[in-house]
């Protein structure tokens, strides 16, 4: 290898960042999903069951199709504008509009690839040095610890609490807060993931209120992160957006920055690979929007493919189109079949001795608690893994299961958690389900206390 | 507007970062031409011409759609592999093996949206604080400086030479580059656009030699630049890899650390909306490559669709194919056409008094300098704008033609340039032509000295 550079040079905010849902396991599944393919019959089983990160790819390839169909022959291939196609950002308005009741405007939609630009975008505006902190939830989505790695800021920690279905509560993210104050750091935003990445819980109302006069009151950005707003699995909550929230207490762009992001990954829709997503920024005076924009205009502008998704996402067809009754009926027929899937798993979860699992109310993801003996944790640790890690691994190893470990999340210390999508196809859930109660009793048995 | 984020304390980084291509003159133009939709009749003109932004979308449409008939039926929704589908990686690389003699290997290619973000990529590796360097030729592709800003790094210059075709002299770099280290800035990489961007010139094979054993000796990472790889107008000249140049010294990954760029923006295809693109990077630890593949992660994957343009770029239609006969013919007439686009344009601007223009020998643009009188510069000075600015607004509110200001990309001190792309229909350059000239001689007439 050539001297230039080498890992002890590079910078070290790279080294410091963690991505977790494509870590250690992930990679490691990809080398067994190979040796599956070379040497058929060399493992303990024939596939590998992707649980670790959000691809609803095969419900949607019928329905994308549809909807690529109803597109009039645009042609996608030029630059667009650096926030993307106004006609797209238009109709994401009006979606928006008549989603929340309140006015939108085509000017405060920056459209990206995927949503993860957007939180990159943000991070870089207001990250000028280690000294400025994003408070996130932990558990969180690893997007926002590993991007503020990445940008050099501070992660300031708010917890989810697992006894109360990972309730929020406004009083100790006040001390939280407090706290990075008195350690000098500046507090510029708050990340709020709802429904909950990886917990799966939805916000009630009044949680939203107080997160909303919180923000304002101390002055911090808020980021939502609302790309599961169609992913709703309970009956006695609804979603609400921050903006909605917000405008309904009067607030408008005078008392509050709010960033919502949203993305064509997710929803009943899925369309992960095509990269298309959106921000909506309001409350930010125009110099700084000016800057925004120049930040997106350094890579020119996001995919139009994904662009033409993203508007088509807050453009669904309405009562009376011809497609609306087929619509209804995909969109109702995937999101109660990942309804099922999501109490299927979670209540054959709960039946495991040793492992205990909220209920998924929203988003994609169990977050099941697997209590490890004390000799696995000493075992995993003599072996430089993480506790989690490491079963997660001969989780893989022994079933072709694939989660995510919790580490890479944020828990509170001593717990253990693993990230499970509820997305393998329905009848192999009760298989999946069988081989991965068999191996957590060989893996207690193994290291019981 | 509420008070939290101001333009006084977001990252100052971000107001550091300057994009000439889509700066104040892309936005007045933007301006301009909503006026000319609402209010027709109202300027001087009845179209904006954009001259400022490669866009080579008119010709590439036709050639698009045959490509991607000839796909079969893929399915793109889902997210792939951080580094983009492995198969689509093996095609780029026996492209890349079959162009340049020597082997290439689909673990060393990342695909990305365009091949913008794999230079923010590899300036997130590098770039530790504002003690770290990347070499740039002056003038630059304004992406350079900046994602320098973004990142924090110092941008140290080398510069083309006006009076030899934008000539590159190996001694001046050596100077530079000491004069670097002495003021403690660690140099890590150089870059080199070929051909070039701005400025259209070709690099002779004998300075590409020197480049790479200057980056060898010097141990610094050589980003090659050449997404206009395909762009070439002159027959005395070829472009060679960095990878051929240095693989035929007997350099490789032991040596030398090389990134190459490669885009589906440029070329004869020009399917810039698309973002499709990939970095080929060699010399690298397996270490140094996990850290790369893990920046690329936490943005999942890039576009699907882009990835299979850039695919497909690397492995077009081979003599036999049914298809190969019409695809030489659309290759050919494309870029001949741009050719003789170059020497019009070229051989016009040196017939105007006051501008002189080098020879386009490859890439999409022209570079004149205008030779502006005392009085206009103090004027613009006056009026708080860069004089080749102010020049370029002017134009622009005049005649309708949309250039980027030199001073976006560097340029000596007290000369005056603009970048003008040779894109516009052949049939326009005339016209376009003479408009520019009424304009120019105006414009000298009133500033005389």
């Amino acid at each position: 290898m050539a001297t230039g550079v080498s890992v002890e040079n590079i910078n070290p905010k790279v080294l410091q960042c963690e991505y977790a849902v494509r870590g250690e396991v992930a990679i490691h599944a990809q080398r067994l999903q190979q040796q599956l393919q070379t040497q058929p019959g060399s493992l303990p089983f024939d596939e590998i069951l992707y649980c670790n990160i959000g691809n609803p790819h095969t419900d949607a390839i019928a329905r994308a199709k549809k909807i690529l169909s109803m597109i009039p022959g645009r042609a996608t291939g030029a630059y667009s504008h650096s926030q993307g196609i106004k006609g797209l950002r238009d109709k994401i308005a009006a979606g928006i509009a008549s989603r929340d009741g309140f006015p939108a405007n085509a000017d405060d939609i920056f459209l990206t690839n995927g949503a993860s630009p957007g939180v990159h975008m943000m991070m870089q505006l207001l990250i000028r040095n280690n000294r400025d902190g994003i408070m996130c939830p932990i558990p969180q989505y690893s997007l926002y610890s590993a991007s503020l790695a990445l940008h050099g800021g501070s992660l300031v920690p708010y917890y989810l609490d697992e006894s109360s279905g990972w309730g929020l509560e406004i009083s100790k993210l006040k001390n939280q807060l407090e706290d990075a104050r008195s350690k000098g750091i500046t507090v510029r935003a708050l990340v709020v993931i709802n429904p909950g990445n990886p917990t799966g819980q939805i916000l009630d109302e009044q949680q939203q209120y107080e997160l909303v006069k919180f923000c304002k009151d101390e002055e911090l950005v808020l980021l939502a992160d609302e790309v599961y707003q169609e992913n709703i699995y309970v009956t006695n909550k609804k979603i609400n957006s921050f903006k909605k929230i917000a405008r309904s207490m009067g607030y408008n762009g005078d008392d509050l920055q709010l960033v919502s992001l949203h993305s064509v990954s997710k929803g009943y829709y899925g369309e992960c690979g095509k990269r298309g997503g959106y921000m909506e920024v309001t409350g930010f005076s125009t110099p700084v929007r000016e800057q925004l924009y120049k930040i997106a205009s350094v890579n020119l502008c996001s995919n139009t493919t994904g662009q033409i998704l993203a508007s088509l996402i807050m453009d669904p067809p309405k009562a009376g189109d011809a497609s609306y009754d087929l619509y209804e009926e995909e969109k109702d027929s995937i999101l109660k079949s990942l309804s099922r899937r999501a109490k299927a798993m979670e209540s054959a979860f709960n039946s495991i001795d040793g492992i205990t699992c909220n209920k998924t109310e929203g988003a994609m993801y169990l977050f099941p608690r697997i209590y490890l003996p004390q000799k696995a944790i000493e075992v995993a640790r003599a072996v430089n893994k993480a506790p989690d890690v490491f079963y997660a691994l001969r989780l893989l190893d022994t079933t072709g299961i694939v989660v995510t470990p919790g580490s890479g999340f944020g828990q509170v210390a001593g717990t253990w958690h693993v990230r499970c999508t509820i997305l393998p196809q329905e009848e192999k859930i009760p298989s999946m389900i069988s081989r991965f109660r068999e191996f957590h009793e060989e893996f207690m048995a193994q290291y019981r206390d």
